[in-house]
This record gives structure tokens, C-alpha cells and sequence, in this order.
């Protein structure tokens, strides 16, 4: 693999200096900052994933910050699933789309309070489409990119981790709620949530400097839990089905081609600026929709779509793949054409290495 | 060096395979897109392309398209930069503002007709912030990103090349003007622009498929003029004072702190967002300014912002540096507060590695 030429363009985070130490191998770069893709190799990582537990620099997962009189109603344009029964101490996934419902994003929304919010992004500067609608309409509303910088724990051993920093009561947490825990007399936002389907927690660090301590204290912390620096993993994270934006979904997309219909309410998200874009989709469902794919044979870096065929025709192409080795298969992301979509439908994925037998599975290997 | 991660978010380009057949040794990623950025290594593609001719893959250059009757409104609503004189044929550097006289990207606009624009951007997903405002503003003007990847030819021998491709008729493009000229049967955009000092063009390559039969010509046609795949390169770019956007500026600067107040003219600019923002700084002039710094000793690589220093005072940063084996020093670029901006300012830079001694010089190393 070709090096990552560094400079100050692809940010350095709060946690850089624990992910070197813990001898990072390779990158990834996510709005426009380094993300670490493989500590020992993806397979190891993996399978420590799914056993101990992990601590993630995932400081990528960049805040925008709404606030202000507004900031309910801005949200609300973002995002086709209806906010209006969302409450502090609460955090939505919240499928982003343009005036056309094409995905710009596919953030977690973090309600602080009734005029504040902060937006943990995917890859796109949101940001600047944020502002951009915020500026035009004249909306009584600050956005802006604040000093905050999510670490995550992941793993089955996250709950005992997180319990010896933060005290018990972090265990209580529900699924996507938060609440203030304290670190060293410092209030810290702790949200169960985070890119993996092995559990865990997403601490939103605000302030770069409580950073390295945070992260020093969990590493001392699960000495006996086998705790390691981790990354979100290629594997895993296509057997659970987690969509990556810019990998399986892109603007070209809608929600609901994105297996994401059910986080959308397009007919009650009044203000949603591509709600009368989104109605028909919503109505009847769309032509081509996200599916787990099976392949069998060895497989190349999913650097490129691979066109999904029956025949002589391209149904669908896939956007992630990696080899599994809890499921001894091929595991993949693809987009296929409602022709084609049914669970157990035979085709060829066409690989940079050749063509490789496919199968359209009923679910993700959960 | 860390390795990169390759994957469908950090698109391959139209010349990727040319690239990776030349031996790319490392890459960045731009606009989610693969840079490469060194083939042999950094200190010999420098040598090569201040002598001779490259070919570049910055197809990461990539373009945000206004087509429209309110094209030429939005276009102005983006820079200070009076557009009222700008013809079809021309190329403009225009500084990009938020509300705010914050940099959000500083591109080349390309001026296709009355109504139509590309605009060739810097590493931020502008596309956003210019459908954010054409939507809520109700403009009559398409925003989209097309199918055109700009190659370019840059070194001294360019000229000489570029005719062998396009015919004589190319060397008499004058700066920042572009022309079609016909490859192949195909009508190709032309423009004598391109991110060296060294000179050279940027080809416009309308549609992927056109990209490798263009790269395999070039080569073919430059192999005695000793052409080479290349990329911008890190020395060469800072002694010419060629800023990078994300490294050496970012949206925190005004384009008048970045030394760009000659690309703006704030008074004219009606219809610019960031307008009644800058017309205090367009007058008075701004507190700190980019200016080029020699730095004494080894450098680490430029990471992270170095702290400038007088005495105990932080007084400015350095944002990118690297060894220069022509002027036989460290050449950097910095952003220095008025009090300490005067040449010949001896300072001090604290890299990683310990502090270095630096001064402020007059002009970049041209």
C-alpha cells in the first residue's frame, strides 16, 4: 500500500499522540483529519473487537453546532425524519439530504437543549451547506465547527470500561440517549452510540486538552480487560450492515435507497428542504435499494464499484466488500435494482481481479 | 510512513491507472479524492520538474458547475473579486468568503459562457455552501459536479509538449486564458494555469473515459523531452508562495490576511456574502498576514501548526515547511501578527522536534 503524505490539511486530533503510540499502521482521511484504519492488521483488530474492548479516536466524527432561536427549525430543513418529538438527552440518526433528496450527509443529531444542537458528522463538510441555508433564509441561528472531539469505547467489555471512569450509572444509559459524566471534575457528554454492533459508548471530549488524559485513564484503566486502541473495522462493520456515506451512499441517493426509510417521516417533516422531493419515494418505495451481498472467492480491496450483472446487464453495483472470517465468506454492501433485489438472487460482481460468484442476502450478518 | 486505506469514499481518478503504473509512492486525499504526492521522492520529483516536463492527476481539482440565467449572480455572490469585466476565455483565482469574510476555498473560476461557470475548487466540498444558497435564495442556476477532471502539464519543457499534443497554436495561450484545442476528434479545454511555478497547462477532460488515452499520449509524445508522471510538489509549491487551502489558510482567515486583498475589490463586489464583512479589513488591512519564513536546521515534517514566538509571545504560526535543496535552507509559510511581520524579524518556530530559528522574509523564493 502507497504511504499517506501528512501536512497540517489532514488534522491531526486530540488522540493523535495515543494512536502513534499504539503504533498505528494505516489511514484513512475523514473531514479532512486523519482516521486510523489498522492497528495489528483489519482480521486481528476485528476479532479483538468482537471479544475485549476498544478505544477509538474517531475525533472525524466533526461537530456542527447550531444555536441559537432557530436552531429547531434549521434542524428540521436538514433531515426528512420528523424531530418534533425529540428531547434533550436525546440523539436522533438523521438521513441529511438536498432540495433534490439526494444524501449530503447521514449525521447523529445531539439535542443539547430547545436552541441547541450539535451534528456529529459523516464525510462532507455539512458545514458549509448548513450555513449556507442558514445565511440565505436569515435564520436567528450561530453555526459553527466547536472543539469537540468524539472518542469512542467499543467492544463487549465496553460497560465495564466506561463503569470504572465514569461510575455505574454510566451503564444505565439507553440506546442513543447521553447524559454529563464526570472525569476529573470535568463534565463529560457520554452517549451510548458508536459505529460498531459490539456495543459502546461515544464520549463527545469538548476541549482538545482533556483529550490524551481521557485516553490515557481508559488505557490504564482495562489493563485486565485487554484494551487496545481500535478504529471502526472494514469487517465488522459490513457484517452489521453500517453504511459508510461517500462509500455506499452518495448524493446521487435517497434515504430510502439507502435502507433508510424508517428514520424518515417526509410527510410530517414540514420544513425539510427536500420533503417535496422525497414524497413520491416515500409513497412508493424506491427502484433500487441497499442489500447485503454474499461473494464468494477471494476479493481485492473494494477501492472502486464493482458493477453487480445478470447476464449481459448491470442490476446494481457493490461499494463495500471484505472477506469474513466469522462467516467464512465473502461479506458486501451493494445498491441492486428492485429486478434483482430478492433474497437469493444469483449474479456476478465484476472485481479490478475478474468476475466473482454474488448471492442477494435477506439480512446483514447479525 | 502510515499506510493509506484505499476505498470507494477516496475516489480513484480517470488517470489513477496511469498514476499507479508510473510507481506512486504516496498519496493525500483532496476533495475525497486520491492526490498522489510523491512518485520517486519528494526532493527528486522537485529536481525533475524544475527541469523537464510532468504530467499531473489533479482530477481531485474537482469543478462546481452554475448553469443558468442567475449562473453569473451566484458566481459574484461567492468572491470579493469584481467579476463584472470577466470575459468567456478567461480564468479568475477567486478568493471564496462566507458571511463572515471567512475563506471557505479559493478556486479558479472558469467562465464557459454568460451562464454557465466552472469552478475549479480547493479541498472543501463548496458544491454545498453554493446549493445552499442558490435553493434558499430561489436562483434560476443548476449547481452540480460534472464529469471533468483537469490534468496538467507543468516544468519548463510544457510548451513543447503540449504542442506535440494540441499543436503550436497552444504555446500562444496567454496566462489564465484557456482555448479548445482538438485531441483526438475531441474538443478539449485548455487553460495555461497550474498549481507550479514552473509553467505549464491544465487540461479540462470532459468525461473519464478521454483521461488515459490523453495521459498515454502525453507520455508517448514527451518521452525525449524526459516527461514523467508527477504532482504538486511540497518544496517547489512553498518557494513560489503557491498557498494550499486547509494547510495555509482556512475559513478563521480573511483572503486579506492571506495576502490575496489584490484579488479582491470589496467595494465593487455587490452581491458578494462575505461584502459588508470585508469592508473593514479591505480599508484598514488586517492584523496578521501571511508571509514567507526561513527556518534554520532539520524540519520534521509540517504536521501541525507551529507556534512562531518573540521572547514568550506566540506571534504567529508556520502552516507548511520544507528543506530546499536550491536555496539550501528551510522554506516555510506563515501567518505573522503586524507587530513581528517586518523582514529580517527573527523569530523562533517550535517544531515537534524543538525549537528552531526563523526569520521573516521580504518575498517567497522565486
Amino acid at each position: 500500500m502507497p504511504a499517506i503524505s501528512v501536512s497540517n490539511r489532514l488534522r491531526r486530533t486530540p488522540f493523535s499522540e495515543g494512536v502513534e503510540a499504539a503504533g498505528v499502521k494505516a489511514y484513512t482521511v475523514y473531514n479532512h483529519m486523519l482516521l486510523p484504519t489498522v492497528f495489528r492488521s483489519v482480521e486481528e483488530d476485528y476479532r479483538h473487537l468482537k471479544e475485549a474492548v476498544q478505544v477509538w479516536d474517531v475525533a472525524c466524527e466533526r461537530q456542527v453546532e447550531l444555536r441559537g432561536p432557530d436552531a429547531g427549525r434549521l434542524m428540521q430543513m436538514l433531515t426528512p425524519r420528523d424531530l418534533r418529538g425529540m428531547l434533550p438527552g436525546q440523539c436522533y440518526y438523521v438521513p441529511t439530504v438536498d432540495e433534490t433528496g439526494g444524501m449530503i450527509n447521514d449525521p447523529v443529531a445531539v439535542k443539547l437543549a430547545d436552541d441547541r444542537y450539535w451534528v456529529s458528522i459523516a464525510d462532507s463538510d455539512l458545514l458549509l451547506w448548513v450555513k449556507g441555508l442558514a445565511h440565505a433564509w436569515h435564520l436567528d441561528v450561530i453555526v459553527d465547527e466547536p472543539d469537540v472531539s468524539p472518542l469512542a469505547i467499543q467492544g463487549p467489555k465496553s460497560d465495564d470500561l466506561a463503569a470504572r471512569i465514569f461510575g455505574d450509572k454510566v451503564r444505565d444509559l439507553r440506546f442513543f440517549r447521553y447524559d454529563r459524566f464526570d472525569f476529573n471534575g470535568v463534565q463529560m457528554l457520554v452517549a451510548r452510540s458508536g459505529y460498531s454492533k459490539q456495543g459502546g459508548f461515544e464520549i463527545y471530549v469538548e476541549g482538545g486538552k482533556h483529550g490524551m488524559p481521557l485516553w490515557n485513564a481508559l488505557m490504564e484503566a482495562g489493563k485486565d480487560l485487554d484494551v487496545r486502541a481500535g478504529c471502526p473495522n472494514l469487517i465488522e462493520r459490513i457484517e452489521g450492515g453500517l453504511l459508510s456515506y461517500g462509500n455506499d451512499m452518495t448524493r446521487e441517493n435517497t434515504p430510502h435507497e439507502c435502507g433508510l426509510g424508517k428514520f424518515c417521516s417526509t410527510q410530517t417533516a414540514i420544513g425539510c428542504v427536500g420533503r417535496d422531493a422525497l414524497l413520491r419515494v416515500a409513497k412508493d418505495g424506491p427502484a433500487r435499494q441497499i442489500r447485503a451481498i454474499e461473494i464468494e472467492g477471494d476479493l481485492p480491496p473494494c477501492d472502486r464499484h464493482w458493477p453487480l450483472v445478470a447476464g449481459e446487464k448491470q442490476v446494481g453495483r457493490v461499494t463495500s466488500a471484505a472477506k469474513s472470517p466469522d462467516f467464512g465468506t465473502g461479506v458486501a454492501i451493494g445498491m441492486v435494482r428492485m429486478t434483482h433485489w430478492e433474497a437469493g438472487t444469483e449474479l456476478a460482481v465484476h472485481t479490478q481481479d475478474g468476475p466473482r460468484r454474488a448471492i442477494v442476502q435477506e439480512a446483514f450478518w447479525l
